[in-house]
C-alpha cells in the first residue's frame, strides 16, 4: 500500500539531542524574523517547548515553557502576514501540537494544531512547522491542543493590527494584552488520571487565578507542610503590572484560558467599554467589570481618568462556581506612584457568582458594531441541537452531547477523510437532536448512561448551519455548569441567549438577525441556550468543543467536516501515527 | 526517495481510543495465551501501559503501570520458548519503549526495546508487538528504557526454566522471584528537569526502599503538611511477604533495578548459597547478605532451616553511598506463623555502607559453575578503555566516557546503519582510552569540561573486544561511585576486579580465563576498574550503559555495532521518528 505525497517543502533535518546552550542561544538570538512581502510580512519564529520549574503563584511546579517562558513570547502580527512557527520539541517523551486559537486557517487546515483533528502530534526531538496567514485584525491566542497540556503553561496571545492606512473605529494612545488564567498545583496527568478513574476524582478549584502569568498563592497555607516549594518573596509572582499614564486611554486586549473557570475582571474605580469581541468590532457599551469565558478575548478602552495619586486594585474572580479560589490581583498603575505599591483599598469582588442573568444579559449586550455587520444568511440549511449533559460509562464519569460522549482518534481525522481511511474512526452520523419533548432540563437524570464514539457531523460545503447548545442538570441535583463552547476554522453569528429548554417555533423569532456579533467561543449559561450560526465554507475539519479543558477531554466536543475534497495536498509533517504511521513523501 | 520494507505480519489496526472498561476486561481475561509448537510455546501477552495512582510506599503518587499493576505481570517461560508482548500505549501524550533485559534478541536486534538505538518511542494509541525468543534459562527483567521511565514504576521479571527433561545443578522446593528498587516521589519530569537544569537540581536519595513493589514511608514525616497522600494504614503498602515451610529449601530470584541505590539484601538469621548470576550457574558459594547494582539478577538458595516459631526480617539497605532512605523490609514468614506478625527483632541494617573492599570481595566470588564453564577466548583482537568520569558541559552537570558525553539521537541507530542515513549521528568514532599516562584517578580534576556526541563504536563481527571500566573521582573530592554496566545483546565474561588504575601490562596477566562468570550487568567500584570480555557475534546496535537512569540520562553509555549488515529486513513498526518519519512499508 503506497501512498504518495508531493507537498510544499515540509521536509526537517532533525539534529542530535542537543540540549545545551548553544541551541538555547541560537533560539534567543533568532526567535523572530520578519521579511516584507508584497502580500505581508512573514513573521518567523523559533520556538523550543520544554519543561521547566516556574513560579507564577510562589508555588513551584513544572510547567510547559516556550524559550523559557508562560506564557510564551507573543505574536504581534499586521493584516495579511504569514506566520511561520518553527516548534522544536524538547519534552523528554511527550508529543505536543499547538492550537492557534481564532485563526481560521483558510487554505491551511493541517495548521490547525489540533492533535487527532488536523494533525499527529510532534514527536521529543522533531521540529514542527506551522505556517498560516492571520487574515483579520484582532485579538488571539494560542495553545496546546493536545491531552491536558494547555493547564501546564503552554499559551500565548497574538495580536493582529489593521493593515497600514487602515483606522479602527475607535482610538487609544497605548495597546496592552492580558491574558487570565486558573493555575493548579498538581500536574495535568495527575488531574487526567483521576478524571479517567474510577470512581472519578477530580482535582477542585483552582489555587490561584493568574492576570498575565502571575497569581499569588497563601505560602503559609498548612497543606504545604515544611517543603520548600513555596516562596512568597519571590519576585516572579509578584503581582502583574499595568501602568498608566494619567489621562491616556487603554486598549487592553483581555482573554481567558483558564482550565475551568468563568471569570469577571474589573479595575477598581475604572469603567470599562467593550469595542472588540474575538476579533469583531462591537458597538462600544461601557461596563463595571467584564465577564469572560475560557477561549474568549476582548478589547476594552480604559481611561486613565480617576485620582492619579494612587494605584487601583485589577482583579479576576470566578463566577458561575462557588468560588474557592482567592481573587486574582494585578496592580492598576499611575505612573509616576510605584508600581509595587499595592492599593489600601478592597480588591474588587465582583458580581455574585451565581447571578446568572447578570451574566446572561451582559452576553446579549455584545452586538456587532454599526458599519461592521456582516448580515448572516437569514434561513439556515440544517439544524444541529447539542444537548450538553454530565454522563457515565461503563461507570466512568464523562460528558457528552447529546447522550455521546467524544473520544478522538488516533488517526486524525483530516488525513483520514482525505485518505480515505475509513475503518480509523465510527462512520455513523452522530445524532442531531436530543429527546426534546420529554427531557427534563432541570432535573438529574434517572440513567445518565451514555455512549462513547468519534463520530463526526459532515456538513454540506457552503451550507448554512444553526447550533442550538442546550444546556441541562448536571449529575449533582440542582446545578447546571457554564460551558464555553468554541469552534475551530470559523466565526459564528451569536443568534441568541436563552433561559430553560429551548423552543424550535417561538425562540428562531426572537434571533437577532440584524446585528448579531460574529465569535469563535461562546457561553452556554446554566440552564440556558445559545443559538449560533455560521457557514461551513472553510475545507477542512473543525473541531468545536466546550474550552474547559478536563470537559473536552471527558468527551465535550464534536467535530465537523466540510468540503475536505478541496482541501490541498497534505503536508506530510502532519502525519506518523495511527494508521497515518508510514506514510511517505515520494 | 521510496524505502521498502517488506516485513513479517508488524501491522496492527488501532482501535479508536477506549479507556473503558470493556479493553481492561479484554486484557485481564487474555492477558497469557499460549500455544505450542515443536521449538516451543508461544507465550502471548497483551499489556495496557497507563498512568495509575498507587501507594507502593504509602505515599500516593502516578505511577506507569502494565495492566493495572506495578511491578507488572511476571513473564514465566521455558528456555526456547517465543514471547509476543502486544503492547498498548494508553498514556495520554507520551510515548513509551520496554527493553527486556538480559535477553539478547539473536536474530530480533529491533525487538531489544532500547529507544533512540533499536527503536522510535511508541506513541499514545498505538500498539507494538515485542516478539522474541528466550533462548537461555534463568532470571532476567524487562523496563521501560525511554526517558526516565523506568522508575516511574514500569518494570517487571521475566524467568525461564530449563527445557523439559533437563535438571539444574541444584535443587529446591519453590521458585520466588523478588524485584528490589528504591522509589522516588517526585514524578520522572520533575528529576529529568532538575538534572538538565543550570543550576543542576538533584532530586537527592530515594525516599524509600521497595521489595516486589513494596515499601514504607514514614507518612508522619513534617516534610509532607496536611496532604491527603500518605497513608500507613493503606494495606497496599503493607511489607511484602514471603512465606516459607519449615524445612524446605526456596531458589529467591533476586534482583534489583533501583534508579540509583546500590543495594545489600539479607535475611535475618539465614545464609544463602549464590547459584545463578545474570542467567549463568555460579560455583556456589554462602553468604550471610547479597550485594546486588541496579540491573543485576541472582538466584541464592534459602533453607527454612530456623526456629520456625517465628517470623524474620528481610531486609535491603543502601550500601556504597552514605544511606538517608530507611532500611527497606520484607517478612519472612514461617508457616503457619501470621504472615503479618512482625518479628520483634531488630532488622539487618546490612554490611558498612563504604567497605568497598568488601564488596569487591564478593564481586570476585562470582565465579561460573564446574560443569557449565564457558571458556572465554584467550586473547581478545581490541581492547576499549572507558574512564568513568562526572563533568560539566557549558556549565550542564554531566557524565562521561573518556571525556564524551553520550546523548542519543532521535533516529535509532539499527534503522540509520541499516538504511544509511549516515548524517543521523555523528560518524567520528569515540575514543578508544583516556590519557592514561597522566590523569590521577583519585583527584578531582580541575577542567571538568567535557564534550557531547552520539557517535558510537563500530565493532568487527565475531571479532573479541575487551572493555575496561575506569572509575575516578567524581566533581566532589574524595568521592568515587559506583557505576553498574549493563550490555545489551550479549553476555560478557568478566575477567577481573581491581581496584586503583587499571594496568593495561600487569592487569591482564591475572585475568581470570579459567572459570569467569558470565553477566550482562556489572558494577565498576568506587576508585576501581572491571575488565570485560564479550564477542561480538550478534548482528545490531547495541547500548552499554550505566544502569544507574540518571546517570545514562546524563550522558554515561556507549554504544556499539556490529554486523549490522546482517540483520534481516527491519519491521516498520520501529521506525516514524526522526528522519525515519514517514517511512513506509511497500
Amino acid at each position: 500500500m503506497g501512498f504518495l505525497f508531493a507537498a510544499v517543502q515540509w521536509r526537517f533535518i532533525n539534529p542530535p539531542r542537543l540540549s545545551f546552550g548553544l541551541f538555547v542561544l541560537f533560539i534567543f538570538t533568532s526567535s523572530v524574523l520578519t521579511s516584507s512581502t508584497v502580500e505581508g510580512r512573514i513573521r518567523h519564529y523559533k520556538w523550543e517547548v520544554k519543561y521547566e520549574f516556574k513560579s507564577p503563584d510562589c508555588y513551584k511546579k513544572l510547567v510547559i515553557a516556550i524559550n523559557g517562558r508562560t506564557p510564551g513570547p507573543s505574536i504581534i502580527a499586521q493584516e495579511g502576514d504569514t506566520i511561520i512557527v518553527e516548534l522544536k520539541n524538547s519534552l523528554l517523551t511527550e508529543n505536543v501540537a499547538i492550537h492557534w486559537h481564532g485563526i481560521r486557517q483558510i487554505g491551511t487546515p493541517w495548521s490547525d494544531g489540533t492533535e487527532g483533528v488536523t494533525q499527529c502530534p510532534i514527536l521529543p526531538g522533531d521540529t514542527f512547522t506551522y505556517k498560516f496567514v492571520v487574515d483579520r485584525p484582532g485579538t488571539y491566542l494560542y495553545h496546546a491542543h493536545y491531552g491536558m497540556q494547555r493547564e501546564a503553561g503552554l499559551y500565548g496571545s497574538i495580536r493582529v493590527s489593521v493593515k497600514d492606512g487602515v483606522s479602527e473605529p475607535f482610538t487609544y494612545d497605548y495597546d496592552r494584552s492580558i491574558i487570565l488564567n486558573d493555575w493548579y498545583h498538581k500536574n495535568t496527568y495527575e488531574q487526567a488520571t483521576g478524571l479517567s478513574s474510577k470512581p472519578f476524582v477530580w482535582v477542585g478549584e483552582p489555587q490561584s487565578l493568574l492576570i498575565q502569568g502571575r497569581g499569588r498563592f497563601n505560602c503559609s497555607s498548612p497543606i504545604l507542610g515544611s517543603t520548600n516549594v513555596c516562596n512568597s518573596t519571590n519576585p516572579k509572582c509578584s503581582p502583574y503590572v499595568i501602568t498608566v499614564v494619567p489621562g491616556k486611554t487603554y486598549r487592553l486586549r483581555i482573554s481567558s484560558l483558564t482550565s475551568l473557570s468563568a471569570l469577571n475582571f474589573e479595575i477598581e474605580g475604572h469603567n470599562m467599554t467593550v469595542v472588540e469581541a474575538d476579533g469583531h468590532y462591537v458597538e462600544p457599551f461601557v461596563i463595571k467589570n467584564l465577564n469572560i469565558y475560557s477561549g474568549e478575548t476582548y478589547s476594552v478602552l480604559v481611561k486613565a481618568d480617576q485620582d492619579p495619586s494612587r494605584n487601583y486594585w485589577a482583579a479576576s474572580n470566578v463566577i458561575s462556581r462557588k468560588p474557592a479560589t482567592p481573587t486574582g490581583l494585578a496592580i492598576f498603575n499611575y505612573y509616576p506612584n510605584h508600581p509595587r505599591r499595592s492599593p489600601t483599598s478592597i480588591p474588587p469582588t465582583g458580581p455574585l457568582w451565581n447571578d446568572t442573568s447578570y451574566r446572561v444579559a451582559q452576553s446579549l449586550s455584545i452586538k456587532a458594531r454599526q458599519g461592521y455587520i456582516l448580515p448572516p444568511p437569514v434561513k439556515s440549511d440544517r439544524v444541529i441541537t447539542l444537548l450538553n449533559t454530565q454522563n457515565e460509562i461503563d461507570g466512568y464519569r464523562r460528558w457528552a452531547v447529546n447522550n455521546v460522549s467524544f473520544n478522538l482518534p488516533h488517526t486524525p481525522y483530516l488525513i483520514a477523510l482525505k485518505e480515505k481511511l475509513r475503518h480509523s474512526f465510527d462512520q455513523t452520523p452522530p445524532p442531531e437532536n436530543y429527546d426534546y419533548k420529554n427531557y427534563d432540563i432541570y432535573k438529574k437524570q434517572d440513567n445518565a448512561n451514555a455512549t462513547s464514539s468519534n463520530s463526526i457531523y459532515r456538513l454540506k460545503f457552503n451550507s448554512t448551519v444553526d447550533i442550538i447548545l442546550q444546556n441541562a442538570n448536571t449529575m449533582v441535583v440542582n446545578n447546571s455548569e457554564t460551558h464555553p463552547w468554541h469552534l475551530h476554522g470559523h466565526d459564528f453569528w451569536v443568534l441568541g441567549y436563552g433561559m430553560g429548554k429551548f423552543d424550535p417555533i417561538e425562540d428562531p423569532k426572537k434571533y437577532n438577525l440584524a446585528n448579531p456579533i460574529m465569535k469563535n467561543t461562546v457561553p452556554v449559561h446554566s440552564y440556558g441556550w445559545t443559538a449560533l450560526r455560521f457557514i461551513a465554507d472553510n475545507p477542512g475539519v473543525w473541531a468545536f468543543h466546550c474550552h474547559i479543558e478536563a470537559h473536552f477531554y471527558m468527551g465535550m466536543g464534536v467535530v465537523f467536516e466540510e468540503g475536505v475534497e478541496k482541501v490541498g495536498r497534505l503536508p506530510s509533517s502532519i502525519m506518523g501515527c495511527g494508521e497515518t504511521k508510514g506514510f511517505n513523501r515520494p
